[in-house]
């Protein structure tokens, strides 16, 4: 607990450089989604490189991916390496696989920024900028932890080996394989992942966030006529596939979001009361929610519902048609061929294939009904699996500590809706545990404009992390 | 009856001219949607009145219209005049006002015509070129019978009033104030109009066309969340738009086509014998709808069916979805605010103005029953009324006798699905009736690549046309 103190006051000692180092960070507009910001991607990745080099990280390799595969303007464009870096050797220490990525989403200052994007400003207790947030921030913060222990001459209480991506903006080409490559190399001996690229529920308690939802996308796709007919010339005397695709769009979700295909609610795991004490203490009601959808269209208005709702129960969004008339104004048009988009998010204990079974024999059997001679098919375009950690674990247990201490109030324990597709990497090829640790508040703004994180959380952030990192190595 | 056959005689003669004279007016790319080409536009209005002098017109009058209005690239841009014309002072004689238009549909060789578009090419007895069929040659068929006529010393049987307009392919701008303007002015006196600016049902039999519908195009607007949402965060938890636009649009008509908003169908005219019999002589059967439709798709297998509910039902066709997800692949949207699109088409007796009530009635209704917390509102944005006329009227006694006469079959009784507002124009500001004379096929392909007009409908018509003026004198 000394140790611990001295690394606190450390941590507070070294603000303004530690404010310093993102800025510099920051200063590197690494925007993997932009090919002619490559360079700059590269550029933070020597950044970093660097960085560990001089807080003693060791083993330090700059894994090349190759070129980036089509679609592509460049051919040859080289995808931004993946860093590993070690830090301590200790075989009696456990070893923590700590993940974030370098680079950033876009952002140019006529988006609608109050400041040059790229350059760290500080403005009543909030650093502005992108990637302050997402996640060069929880990045950084990793940084300063060794920086602190540095400087005490301190050794690190476990092993870490670190995991610095620059492509998750643009959907982490090339990581799975790498990851998958060096399980039983780079990786191995892992005893845990944490991974700090997420945000707080709100902006007053830190959480803790243990489980995600999965995400089955599908299409239903309807076609009857060689071309687009003229409604004046057809209409009345075709069976129109826009007709048929909207009866059986409309037939699978009712207005308050009960998923009409059966046996998928079914799947649903029931909430036992150890999950359901988890949501006491969460601070949020449905004012935040109708804050956030700027509406008051919430389906719920009890915490529980909302959050449970969010996180442990499937959903199932219409998201719209490809083929039809989607333009402003009028056009009498009889489209030839439509394709229906819907998605059903995903939660323990689904089986994700049954579920993909069931939405087939469903859709299939509504057409049926309708009796259409128009031709129709329904598949499924893309899926990624829920996760769902427990939040009881060894990992869990040291980041809960790690808060108390330093925020001096228990964390909440949450889920989030969206996936998060890193997590099931890391915990499917690794074959270990995964903690999501965020840092930010739920207000930060990651991916839009004016994204900041409040230096207290900064801060505070790391300190947290150095806490983590020391109660797990006692366990 | 000898005078007509010499007038037969002379077109026979003068075919070469006339196949020259409609070659002349072709290779004018007179495209009234391209603002680069409406210099070619004038000059087809000056070709136009070239001709109609040396045919022996009088008082012609080249109208100009004004500026185009927005949008429009060139803010000067002019609109191409309405050429006024007249044949005949008899005050004796029957007056007839025969419209057409000079102006195109664009066509580039490489949208795909086999032929050179602007270029009247001869291949089986056909005359390929843009403007052959639409609306050029009935046009320039007119003028035939002007000449036919001119050099055989005769007097025509009827005095004409042409009116040529040059945005007809362009929203026909400034015709209906033209019309309105000229109503007791140029038009004074006009017993009957004339318009060969539609096709014969197939490719077999003559028609005469007396019955378009109408049509109202109306949206629902569905809004709630202040802006478009991610489905992994408010999936299941806020009322989502697409799910009570889908719900409301998959109400308002069946796979069948049959419109489910009460009150509609009870307005339409019940079909009475005279009118049932019509039916009985028109070659059309399902295959020439399958053949069309490029499908199997028909709801109708019988031929009145189809062409009852093509003409005199009315039908309710969904259009598509402004703002929803309307690309390719797979976007986890939750769309803010989504726009459905669809339309009515109208018929006798529907009062358009009671229907646009029902419609709101039934669509707010549906939306109460969802209890959804979105906003919605139905709105009309565009309304085009439906025309029938009195297919035994002494136009169409004429037009029938005519038709008899050239082809040595009695025509047809037609109407169209779709609408031809500058019908409605005439009928409306010259309070007299309209008879649609159609000169080219059912596959003569107005509007798309290799455009045609069969060598035998251009001189047959122009029999046709003759004959009609003859007989209508007779009257
Ligand atoms: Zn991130
Ligand atoms: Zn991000
Ligand atoms: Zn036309
Ligand atoms: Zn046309």
């Amino acid at each position: 607990e000394k140790k611990l103190q001295s690394v606190f006051s450390k941590v507070d000692e070294l603000k303004p450089v530690f404010i310093e180092r993102l800025a510099n960070a920051v200063a590197i507009p690494s925007v993997s989604g932009d090919e002619s910001l490559r360079k700059e991607v590269f550029k933070m990745s020597e950044f970093l490189v660097k960085e560990l080099e001089s807080l003693g990280a060791y083993d330090i390799q700059v894994k090349p991916l190759g070129k980036q595969p089509p679609p592509v303007t460049d051919e040859n464009l080289e995808l931004p390496p993946i860093v590993l870096a070690r830090v301590g050797k200790d075989e009696t220490k456990k070893t923590i696989m700590i993940y974030g990525h370098y680079d950033v989403q876009p952002a140019l200052k006529d988006d609608g920024w109050d400041t040059y994007p790229f350059k760290l400003v500080e403005v009543n207790d909030k650093l502005y900028g992108r990637g302050s947030t997402d996640d060069k921030g929880p990045v950084i913060a990793w940084l300063n932890v060794l920086q602190a222990h540095k400087e005490l001459s301190l050794e690190l209480p476990v092993n870490i080996i670190f995991c610095f991506e620059g492509m998750e903006e643009s959907g982490s080409l090339g990581l799975e394989e790498l990851v998958g490559r060096e399980a039983d190399k780079y990786f191995k001996g892992v005893d845990t992942c944490c991974i700090s690229d997420n945000y707080w529920l709100g902006t007053k308690k830190p959480v803790l966030t243990y489980g995600l939802r999965g995400c089955n996308y599908y299409q239903i796709i309807v076609s009857g006529p060689g071309a687009d007919l003229h409604s004046g010339i057809f209409g009345g005397v075709i069976h129109e596939p826009m007709t048929d695709l909207i009866r059986v769009m409309s037939q699978l979700v009712d207005v308050k979001g009960k998923i009409l295909i059966p046996g998928i609610d079914e799947m649903v795991a029931p909430v036992t009361e150890t999950e359901e004490k988890l949501y006491d203490d969460i601070e949020f009601d449905v004012n935040e929610l109708n804050a956030a959808s700027g509406s008051n269209t919430a389906i719920y208005q009890s915490k529980n519902d909302i959050l449970m709702h969010r996180w442990r129960y499937p959903s199932l969004s219409l998201h719209g048609i490809e083929g039809a008339f989607s333009g402003g104004g009028a056009k009498t048009v009889i489209p030839a061929k439509v394709i229906g988009k819907f998605s059903i998010r995903t939660v323990p204990d689904i089986d994700s294939k049954k579920m993909d079974q069931y939405v087939f024999d469903y859709v299939n059997a509504k057409f049926k009904e309708l009796g259409t001679p128009n031709s129709y098919k329904v598949e499924l375009i893309h899926d990624g699996a829920y996760w769902k950690s427990d939040p009881f674990n060894d990992s869990f247990t040291a980041a809960k500590k790690a808060t108390k201490v330093v925020w001096g109030v228990e964390p909440d324990l949450t889920r989030e809706g969206g996936s998060i597709p890193i997590t099931l990497t890391f915990e499917q090829q690794l074959k270990t545990n995964v903690l999501l640790l965020p840092l930010g508040k739920g207000d930060d703004g990651a991916h839009s404009i004016n994204e900041k994180i409040d230096v207290k959380n900064y801060i505070e952030g790391a300190k947290t992390m150095a806490a983590y990192l020391h109660y797990y190595g006692e366990i």
